[in-house]
């Protein structure tokens, strides 16, 4: 076995940054243990001169295919019902895709995330069925179509397969959602089948399982997928409290919101991730935090949808990790979201240095936990650290870059978590491999192109405009 | 005189884009009447395949020395003086700063802003002693500094002298002040001077007059000020409203709030550019609005400050002119500022596309306004669009960028307004010459080397932390 030292000028560790220090990897794609002993004549180095190295970003919650809608979808026509005009555009988008198109869309984004940091992608994934609404000969081919692109593309992905059961409590079935529903018992059979099929591919791919919401997935059904997922030790994500009419439609139906639903029936837990969770209570924070679950915010995607802010000064005082996610993809830039977090609390509290006020340093360092290892954690991954023992997933940055050129030791991360732009992003590794080099990915032009093609088909029959 | 032809894939026109389209400029860097009958044998054509072609970003309000605080400010300590503690870093830095540093400093956030699009520069220049506060032998060394770094550089600067008499009313001079302030005869007489002295400077140096605020420029020298520079036929430009401290010491001063002042003295006026302009009422949208005032909005930095959200839907709605300025240089990036004009009141109304309903590209095109045309207008500059007799700045994205690639006709635009990366940028033409190649610019090197020597010297002698 082959093992290699990186030796960038500068490491980070512990929420900063040293100067000459190392990491040492693994052949098969592991941090080891400082370098100390190592028996160097076998060890290749790799010096990284003008560059920072960085434990790479965690994307905890992704919807690939919704980077068709980007510039689609800002408008609206019917008052109160913005949220669902939105859904109507992603919903065409959907209908649309054959399982070449989902393979090539997924590549767009997953590359997109990598150019931007991004080593790992928990992928959302609710397309199932055919336009049809019927199973595919194999109900999981497009879920190996999405992770076969994040594997074409190299970045690590957890696909967290969807239940989608129903289109809301006493509604008829939604035409729109008809690629996504399964009976509960489908569900399980696909996840293990899917599972089973790919216990050959790398550590690069795992799976969580993703009941939708209590919209989607009705209590009882819940149930079964939470006591499956725990019987396979698999992370559970479901969206919760995205919009106020969710809360309301909950409360018609179980008496409760979701929090208060979720905590009640015992589904909360450490292994569970409540997508968004921007409206709730004091009361429901306290639940969150008892049960040791993990929130994950996306508000670049909130923001766009106009969702509202997370009390992320509530959540992060009662000890709740946040993790963050590109959503839909509106943009992909794991700063910015992170550094949202911090900026909507300033914009509504008139205030600074909300998330932490003793210095700039450990308010960034706290941003930058958000961006990696409560990603890990969330999705049961030993990632989003420079640790031994944890996946040799990391990038780099040019210190030359002018969006942070110029530092001195103890503001550099905060430079970067509140100014950096994508343009700095030099390497990228995943497992201890290069899938970025000095800012260029091998297939970069090709998945371009075939996303190009995709949109083309289609967008073309639709000269609808995106007010429709 | 050789004119030159750019013939790109797609060209910016009215919002949208065309096919096919080209521009015709002149060898003094003008843009002129369509090419039908040029005579084609005396006219360069430049190819620009792949790229699609935008009128160049307006910077309308830059503090270019700021860039040096960027992640150094990002804490609190005393309750309710969070913006002085941010500004007593500001402060720390600017007494630190030779004139070449000043120089230096204002080549980097001018490299940035040009590598973001940006063609033109407002800076508010409110640097002019030395460090122990008395006059340079010439009085506007420091703004021939500033005005040699974007000549330097090749951005338009339209310099905004300030004017800054008093720390404020009846308090006593702040000594972090010192190189501000001037006497009202001092800062008339240098103005005058620096415009002569600067008569023979190409066409990309121009002037306006910036009486810093009402906090530090005395009603009875604002009026002075105001009729000399409209005697001058210079542009007006001051911070207003940015927060509500400095609203209240106006009204115990006045017995009015900034705009009322403004308005009840007639010195609004369709020259007249209020910077910020956070918390006004109603009452005072409707006086900007009748005195055909511009705005300039600094959302990327009023955020970072926390002074809270522009009513751009009340603003627009009265049909006043948003221009858009980088202001502190948190970041530099003016699509993320035109962006969080819409995205701020999403987050607040929980509502969408709230400062255009229509469609995606009327709302985007809003927002792209802010951008170019609002911003030349209230520099009193002929730019920020592409038509003939204007300046020939404009800038290439492209249309392969991971952040931009596939789009139908109608919502190139709306991708660009809401998703569109820095790395998307390839050229940039000002005055019709190019100064960024193919995202290259030739003494890019040599000013992140300079910059980070100073940024060395300004913060090597305080091991203060940033929450000092």
């Amino acid at each position: 076995m082959r093992n290699t030292i990186y030796r960038p000028e500068l490491l980070y560790a512990d929420g900063g940054f040293i100067a000459n220090g190392e990491v040492l990897v693994s052949e098969d794609g592991q941090f080891l243990e400082a370098p100390q002993g190592v028996d160097k004549p076998s060890t290749q180095i790799v010096d990284l001169p003008g560059k920072a190295l960085l434990p790479g970003f965690v994307n905890v919650h992704s919807h690939s295919f919704q980077r068709l809608i980007r510039g689609k979808s800002e408008s609206r026509i019917v008052s109160g019902k913005d949220f669902w005009s939105w859904r109507g555009t992603m919903y065409h988008a959907a209908s649309q895709l054959e399982p070449q198109d989902v393979f090539d869309v997924a590549r767009m984004a997953f590359l997109e995330m990598v150019l931007a940091g991004t080593t790992t992608v928990g992928e959302f994934h609710y397309l199932h069925n055919a336009p049809n609404g019927e199973p595919y000969d194999d109900p999981n081919l497009l879920s190996k179509q999405v992770i076969a692109a994040a594997q074409s593309v190299g970045i690590r992905i957890v696909l967290l397969r969807t239940a989608y059961l129903r289109s809301g409590h006493e509604l008829p079935q939604d035409p729109g959602q008809i690629r996504c529903f399964e009976s509960t018992s489908a569900f399980l059979k696909n996840m293990s089948t899917l599972i089973h099929d790919c216990s050959t591919t790398p550590s690069e791919v795992r799976f969580g399982v993703a009941p939708h919401s209590v919209r989607a997935v009705p209590l009882a059904d819940l149930k079964k997928i939470a006591a499956w997922s725990r019987a396979n030790n698999l992370p559970l994500h479901m969206h919760v409290a995205e919009q106020i009419a969710e809360n309301a439609a909950c409360v018609r139906e179980y008496g409760s919101t979701p929090v208060q639903l979720l905590s009640r029936e015992k589904l909360l837990g450490p292994d569970f991730t409540t997508v968004h969770a921007i409206h709730i209570s004091t009361d429901e924070i306290a639940m969150l935090a008892e049960a040791n679950a993990t929130i994950c915010s996306c508000p670049t995607t909130e923001r766009n949808l106009g969702d509202g802010i997370i009390a992320a000064d509530h959540v992060m005082a009662a000890g709740i990790r946040i993790g963050l996610g590109s959503d839909s993809q509106a943009q992909i830039d794991p700063l910015e979201d992170a550094r949202e977090l911090e900026y909507h609390l300033r914009l509504e509290q008139q205030k600074r240095a909300i998330l932490d006020p003793i210095t700039a340093q450990t308010l960034a360092s706290r941003l930058f936990d958000c961006t990696t290892v409560h990603g890990a954690r969330a999705l049961a991954i030993p990632g989003g650290t420079l640790t031994p023992g944890s996946f040799a997933d990391f990038f780099t940055v040019d210190l030359n870059d002018v969006s942070i050129a110029g530092h001195s030791p103890e503001d550099l991360l905060p430079i970067i978590v509140f100014a950096l732009n994508r343009s700095a992003i030099r390497d990228v590794v995943v497992n201890g491999r290069f899938i970025l080099h000095d800012e260029k990915h091998v297939l970069q032009d090709e998945i371009v192109s075939r996303y190009k093609e995709t949109h083309r088909k289609v967008w073309q029959n639709t000269r609808r405009s995106d007010s429709s």
